[in-house]
């Protein structure tokens, strides 16, 4: 196809395209005439991985020319491929070294040994993780650390169901593609489901006396349904 | 005790807790002498709540004086103050009014049906699923909403989980505070979780091959524990 068909199948405006190629973030065209390149459907491929690291996963350039070197190179198995996008795709804050922060990486390394992670608690999403228990900590929150296995058994049924729905793809670009929109929309995902179910447990819990027992307002969270039992 | 005292047991500094006041997110002390005033533990209850809306929940100052005055107003039950909170602290994108939104709420109300959760599909938090399923769909990956029944019967012992540590208070503030806190560092704490179950599931579908089978590289996320069967 030609550039202006690629732009408009892919929603990517031809002068993005050609910088992209100049950026050698898509190969060019193959040159049917001297001043004219056809594409195909790997072109149409890389464009789309393009936009879901873009758009979706927030990454600058830099570094999705990064993730489409490993993308690209044929001698890192697919599981290399993963680890390289997801450390890409993990925010850090940051905290400073310390005790603290030596002490939450000690706790993320004896769960993933509790329940048998074969990951390595210092990749960026443990980082993560003691970051997030060093955060807890100094909000006064130390204690919501003890959900940690109850999360943990709540992320594995998760990361199943991504998976399976990353494995149904072949080109190891549309896996990448997959990984990224999955990771970004999925996380945002289960954070609204989550707030839905807090609705659904505050209204059991704070909102389910028995009629006439608590004389409130009705509750935008629960309306209609105070009939139900708790 | 003294402003000096409330400001160390704090954090917050002296000209800050007389903004506060200003402002009237903070009763002001009781007077002792002329230009003296004394300070209780419901200050400092306070502002550790005003602290977490402003440094863990990102909300302006104009939103902590709403949520501090929902806090105040007895007449409120709790499960419409938790409401009011979780209302302000949902990140909504804006997706524009059409099909393909009012397409998303229909699929939310019934997911919502599907499970019995007593929760309007039309509040923030139902909004924002529907602006997700909408982001998925544009991004090409409309068959991931397939996985919404999965996510959704794994948020639910996390919310239960949640509200048992947030039902260990007995203070509106000190409630209201871990609310903000758990929704949004707990929202941190699932998120790096989801991405060390990734890994685990990537080395395990990915990587697991009989040892020999592959020639594959060390990865950085399954270091010495390629024998593991998975």
């Amino acid at each position: 196809m030609r550039i202006g068909e690629l732009s408009s199948r892919s929603g990517v405006p031809v002068p993005t395209i050609k910088f992209y190629v100049r950026e050698g973030l898509l190969p060019a065209g193959e040159l049917t005439s001297p001043n004219q390149a056809s594409y195909g459907s790997g072109h149409e491929r890389r464009l789309r991985l393009i936009r879901a690291l873009l758009e979706v996963g927030g990454l600058p350039l830099a570094a999705i020319g990064e993730v489409l070197r490993v993308v690209e190179d044929d001698e890192q198995p697919v599981h290399e491929v993963l680890t390289a996008v997801a450390r890409r795709l993990t925010p850090l804050r940051g905290v400073e070294p310390g005790d603290e922060l030596e002490d939450a990486r000690e706790e993320v390394a004896e769960l993933l040994e509790r329940r048998g992670w074969r990951v390595g608690a210092r990749g960026p999403a443990g980082e993560s993780l003691a970051e997030v228990i060093v955060a807890l900590r100094r909000a006064g929150h130390g204690s919501f650390v003890e959900l940690l296995d109850d999360y943990a058994a709540a992320a594995e049924p998760v990361a199943r169901a991504d998976l399976d729905y990353v494995g149904r793809r072949v080109a190891r670009e549309d896996l990448v593609e997959s990984v990224v929109v999955g990771t970004v929309l999925g996380e945002a995902m289960f954070a609204a489901l989550r707030r839905l179910a807090h609705a659904d447990a505050s209204a059991r819990a704070y909102d389910g006396a028995p009629a006439g027992g608590r004389g409130a307002g009705d509750g935008e969270g629960a309306q209609g349904v105070r009939d139900v039992d708790g």
